[in-house]
């Protein structure tokens, strides 16, 4: 076992390490964080010490209980698992897979398609128009998909894994420009989660390396 | 409750509809199929009546139990739930957490970025080289994780779902003429998975709309 806090790996800006801060945060775990700035210096993400530790060379990583963790859902399941309290996932099983269908819709529908290492791919002439086409296409299907799982949040009346994958991926949408009105359920969930604490201190302008231009 | 056996609605040559093909031939689920060809008619996940069933417009779509799951992941942890025989998740938390990292990095981070949408959307120029980027950028990474997680199987000993990940991506790389020299550690687990029963009955050469020039 290592000793000492868990380390998150993490980049301000970056949906997927969100998702995990929220997490740390509705959980109450302590943990030390690592800047990894998805920018400069080329990538830090690209630095030999840092493939040493995620060869996938993306954030977050976790470094908790003596093994190191990537991909944020993955993270997610293992402190439900080791830190139940408090659940991110209901008791009843068809409940839960609602929560792992909304969370995987984004996590590999939505997201992947529109983050920085592809819209670079795609060339900065088309990268607007690729990632609207990639959040819309999927906003659209979760929009419909919310009406019939949504209480107060995503799933039922309980925050879960499915909100902490909605809110970063809305951020996302709002940088992008993403016209919200088709997305009424999106809109109204999102907001009820904005006003929770933990989703306020994980919140991108927040964090230790957000640039002070940034902050709020 | 729905009565019956659950229905797949599958496509042979998806990738994601394989992983589900796997986990219910492991648990041994009867199950019904229902094709849904992603290229005929402009591609059959458009019509209005398979839309209304799964918004995304995707496969694989399992109804079950009652209730309508999409996102192959999320599927397969509802069967891991409701099913828990033969397990797809080792009991060790540390170990899940491989599990989970690892299909996670082939469901989020090499999958969505090579499948059938986004090639069409690349363009038919570069879409080989686009799809051979995504399978190696991920399996670069991925080869060195199982280095230190598999034993005969991405993890341990057992077949988990990360296997049920596995076998499939490569069968994409294959289809895209993916050099495997510098991954002998997902080559050999590939081959050894291939030999077992529930892989090789889900196969996508073996299916009910299997096109008759591509059986097996």
């Amino acid at each position: 076992m290592q000793a000492g806090k868990p380390i998150l790996y993490s980049y301000f800006r970056s949906s997927c390490s969100w998702r995990v801060r929220i997490a740390l945060a509705l959980k109450g775990i302590d943990f030390e964080m690592v800047p990894v700035n998805l920018i400069k210096d080329g990538g830090q993400q690209f630095s030999k010490a840092f493939q040493a530790l995620n060869p996938m060379k993306q954030v977050p990583t976790l470094k908790i209980d003596g093994i190191t963790i990537h991909q944020s859902l993955a993270i997610i399941e293992y402190l439900e698992e080791t830190r139940p309290t408090p659940r991110l996932l209901p008791r009843d099983p068809k409940k839960r897979a609602s929560v792992r269908m909304i969370s995987d819709l984004i996590a590999s529908g939505i997201q992947p398609l529109q983050n920085l290492s592809i819209l670079k791919k795609v060339g900065e002439e088309t990268q607007l128009t690729w990632a609207q086409n990639a959040i819309t296409s999927g906003f659209n299907a979760l929009e419909q998909i919310l009406q019939s799982t949504a209480g107060k949040y995503c799933v039922g009346d309980e925050v879960t894994m499915a909100d902490l994958c909605l809110v970063p991926q809305v951020a996302n949408a709002e940088r992008f420009k993403v016209d919200f009105t088709p997305y009424p359920t999106i809109s109204c969930i999102n907001k009820r989660l904005l006003a929770l604490e933990a989703f306020q201190v994980s919140h991108p302008c927040r964090q230790p390396d957000t640039p002070t231009e940034l902050r709020a």
